[in-house]
């Protein structure tokens, strides 16, 4: 969120996040779509000019159900990352590791697949680096030993770049880094989004002109606590966050 | 779910389990308390002799709510579970492990200093289990490491006791009893729950004459690939899983 703020700096940001319902990344593809649409009927309420889906449960469930029913541009995390992995391999063998739903979706390889047929593309589920995250574990053996069990397999096969197919997992990057090797180019779904938003929005000539008035708004579905204290320190203005119910029987 | 069958083989039971939902164990107060109400009045629709919260997170922060809304009792695991461990203390020094939530709203103290004032009770909040558990790690060396990282202090305080405050930490009783050593006794909550609904039943005289016709239900808020097989393995009949939506705006 704060390189989100500061790759777009003229932009006032509504943000929800369905802290109430998390994590998406075990759940079946009918309830991602459910929660996914009722968090996009929530943001549309604000009328912005685009939407990102900053979750990659989210975009490899459901985007094709939250563009055709979005009256405004839905961008997710899924083609940036893409694009970028397709850029820079050179042996054309691609690695993506995401939650138990991303990877059995088989989202990206199919998106890899239409724009480069050939691409082998290797995949694995690592689900216990969210709750690692989540617990702050980022550094330990343990988490070494988790991330070592996971990827394993991909360092055998040669791959040379590595899609980081969940937005927790750039927090891991060093100790998954050591453990696919130099060799290895990780790319960061989270970071790709950004500047795709961004270019999005210059081409179409709808950036906002730089203002001092900007309003961001931080919506979550349950509590939480010390946000002024978390925003003040990620985001460098300290922000209230406000709990709200959405719609939870749309579909 | 297949103890429960077996300890009550008279009953019909109603489950329902909030799949799309889970974990509760980090979340807020406020939004376990508003689950456990939309669980609790979904089943109450079936018109049930008694409630059982065979989850401890709601235990331990919604039960009064719960209770006072409930036209039939309601049972929740904290207090079989700290029945069970003052019976067995000898030196009146009980350990307790649990989510982050159950652990932060102190109801396991509270309740076993109501029962007994000078009882010692050393906590520990363990996030990690569950989702180790969910991924099926119940023997690594890995969950070891947590596991010790998590008791040590326990350890170390010299309890003779330890509650395990949440339902899927039996599951990690080898590693956990490993780590404690054969001196300290482990309480199962959810073993503890299912003696205390039977004898409830009892003493009521509401117990069901044996018939072979029971009807079973479960109900779960996500999809649950295999639940006939698994409720075959589990429960040694096959079962199938209804998704149903529980009113989500109730509070």
């Amino acid at each position: 969120m704060g390189q989100f703020l500061s790759s777009l700096p003229e932009e006032g940001i509504v943000y929800f996040g369905d802290t109430a319902r998390v994590p998406y990344g075990s759940k079946s593809k009918a309830t991602v779509i459910r929660f996914g649409r009722e968090t996009l009927h929530f943001l549309l309420q604000f009328n912005p000019k685009l939407i990102v889906v900053a979750c990659n449960t989210i975009s490899a469930l459901a985007l094709p159900v939250l563009r055709k029913e979005s009256k405004v541009p839905v961008i997710g995390v899924l083609e940036p990352a893409v694009t970028k992995a397709l850029k820079i391999t050179k042996n054309n063998r691609i690695g993506v590791i995401g939650t138990a739903a991303t990877i059995k979706s088989k989202a990206y390889p199919e998106l890899i697949h239409q724009h480069r047929p050939k691409v082998s593309v290797l995949v694995r589920a690592c689900p216990l680096f969210v709750p690692l995250v989540e617990e702050n574990w980022l550094k330990d053996k343990v988490t070494e030993r988790i991330a070592h069990f996971y990827l394993k397999k991909l360092e055998k096969k040669g791959i040379d770049t590595l899609i980081l197919g969940c937005t927790h997992y750039p927090l891991l990057k060093n100790v998954i880094g050591k453990e696919m090797g130099k060799k290895v180019s990780l790319v960061d779904s989270a970071k790709e989004v950004l500047s795709e938003s961004r270019r999005f929005l210059e081409e179409r000539g709808v950036l906002q002109r730089p203002t001092t008035s900007l309003r961001h708004r931080f919506f979550f579905s349950d509590e939480v606590p010390n946000f002024r204290k978390i925003s003040k320190q990620f985001l460098r203005r300290s922000f209230t966050a406000r709990v709200v119910q959405i719609n939870e029987r749309t579909s």
